[in-house]
């Protein structure tokens, strides 16, 4: 593992005041997703959990939070000319609906082994897609190369400061609904929910422990923590594909390591028996990634009963987006 | 088929303002449910559709409301002394979540090979199970046998004036949250749900035309509102298993008779293409009962398009207890 440098202006990370005017700027085009509980959770968890369903958001993911805020706030010289973003999940899906609704030309870069269901999905959006091997080719570069050649804005998955506040949007809701809560789970990638909601819940609710969770495979937000830079890992393994970026953001990076109370990791075991339980439970159908904060909150009460009991607790489910024959498979 | 009495005393049948009454009574027990938006959904349908969801009501489905009014209006007496149920299915579910919460001892009568996970959850809710063979035994005299000897009230599933209020606050949400709909669609069984639907949408929604949505396979709904009169069928073969009750009840049939402005029929087919596509647009569970009014809808749609062009529709989805591997096996 190597050591990425850290290279935020400090005057470019937003705050909580992005976050709520990303809440007005998204209010007519997101979904103001459900907040979720159920007794049966509740007892065995032994606290109040509730659960923000952002598999239920547009898009099928929070994604859509912050993609639409930054496209909402390009110029218009900027979108007639159009967004170009690489992903081969949810943040192209996110990037496409919402250049769909605000008439901005969409390209996205993605390999060309991608899910037929994802490609059609975002072609279905409206977006022209870019495909490249994943194996020889490198899809920042080629985004970069077709943002320089067409004029076109690149829209990164998570470290803008737009993208942030976009993405805290979430969690915003989660408390003006709630409350102060007690705790907070969110799931780890790139860092781009974690640092939105970490700025949300600090002004909301202060007293709030926000924890980090993150697929155990690929735990370089936690090394980073510990060791106080970002720390970049090889691609990991993990059912978890959303949140199997090797590196934190230089701007997620600080607000995580000022604000974070701690950050947790599970197994892929865990995961799909978070899956199972939505499914059964909440009757809704999540992807691998998104019951990362779920499995981590179950850890986290497993490993210290008496901090939680009856405590309240926040849970953000991160997306949906899982082809119905691979979701069977997992649950069956 | 035989015609079966019609006996209801006028002064018996329910009106908006029970069903007012039950939105209070049951506030603080039951979820106020999502309503689901989907632009895929509206841009194939060629309408704005609102998707009540009832799969996510605490116990899986809408009964828990008809549950928990009936039982909230018991008197200390008759909740001491406890109630049973006959059922198979989500309103074995209900009434023993409401006689949990109300803390009323429960009965539930359900055949000796009803699904696992039903008699797990209905038996994880507290419920005293009492199981008779569905070829050989008559559940109804069981239940009513039980509830002479035992002094126990018995709810029943859909023929009562306080279940049928309590199920019409499902539609009382929905118009609540939407306004004044165009076209209502609600599934259709013993008309519980759809009978308390047509008094909130009368009240809240008078020019709103309401169809009932039942299986192709057990259309007694529609023979008797052809007839005038309840017509008793066979208990039908059908995916819809919540809706294969032979015949409607006879404080839900003049309400049905009345007010309704068609019944619809749908197929099993119709119902596996709902269900899947709910999970794949709006990540929900949904059992095929649960998908009806859906089907109804799109049916409807289909028959006359000009008719629903650009109409505000409100669709209920009842229910999504179904079994994760027979779930599976159905979208696969």
């Amino acid at each position: 593992m190597t050591a990425a440098p850290i290279s935020a202006d400090p005057l470019d990370l937003p705050t909580v005041d992005d976050v709520r005017a990303a809440a007005t700027r998204i209010r007519e085009a997101a979904h103001r997703t459900p907040v979720l509980t159920s007794r049966l959770v509740d007892a065995e968890v032994g606290a109040q959990v509730f659960v923000k369903a952002e598999n239920l958001q547009r898009s099928g993911s929070f994604k859509f939070r912050g993609a639409f805020n930054t496209l909402s706030r390009l110029s218009d010289a900027h979108r007639a000319t159009g967004v170009i973003a690489f992903s081969s999940g949810n943040h192209a899906q996110a990037v496409a609906l919402a250049a769909s609704i605000l008439h901005v030309p969409a390209t996205i870069v993605m390999p060309t082994d991608a899910p037929a269901s994802k490609m059609a999905a975002t072609r279905g959006y409206g977006a022209e897609i870019v495909t490249y091997d994943r194996y020889t080719e490198d899809r920042e570069a080629i985004a970069t190369r077709l943002s320089h050649e067409r004029g076109l804005t690149l829209v990164p998955p998570y470290d803008h400061p737009d993208v942030i506040a976009g993405q805290g949007t979430a969690v915003l809701e989660l408390l003006e609904e709630t409350g102060p809560l007690d705790a907070l789970f969110v799931c780890l990638g790139g860092g781009g929910l974690l640092s939105g909601s970490l700025l949300s819940a600090q002004a909301l609710a202060p007293d709030c422990a926000v924890y980090g969770v993150e697929p155990r495979a690929g735990d370089d937000g936690l090394q980073s923590l510990r060791a106080g830079r970002i720390v970049r890992i090889d691609p990991p393994r993990t059912l978890a594909d959303g949140a199997a970026t090797p590196y934190l953001g230089t701007r997620t990076f600080p607000i995580i390591r000022d604000r974070v109370t701690d950050i947790v990791t599970v197994s892929d075991d865990e995961l799909v028996d978070a899956m199972r339980m939505f499914a059964t439970r909440m009757k809704i159908i999540t992807e691998p990634t998104g019951c990362l904060a779920f499995a981590g909150m179950r850890a986290g009460v497993a490993a210290d009963p008496d901090r939680f009991a009856g405590a309240r607790i926040g849970v953000i489910i991160s997306g949906g987006n899982v082809d119905l024959d691979r979701f069977a498979a997992l649950i069956g």
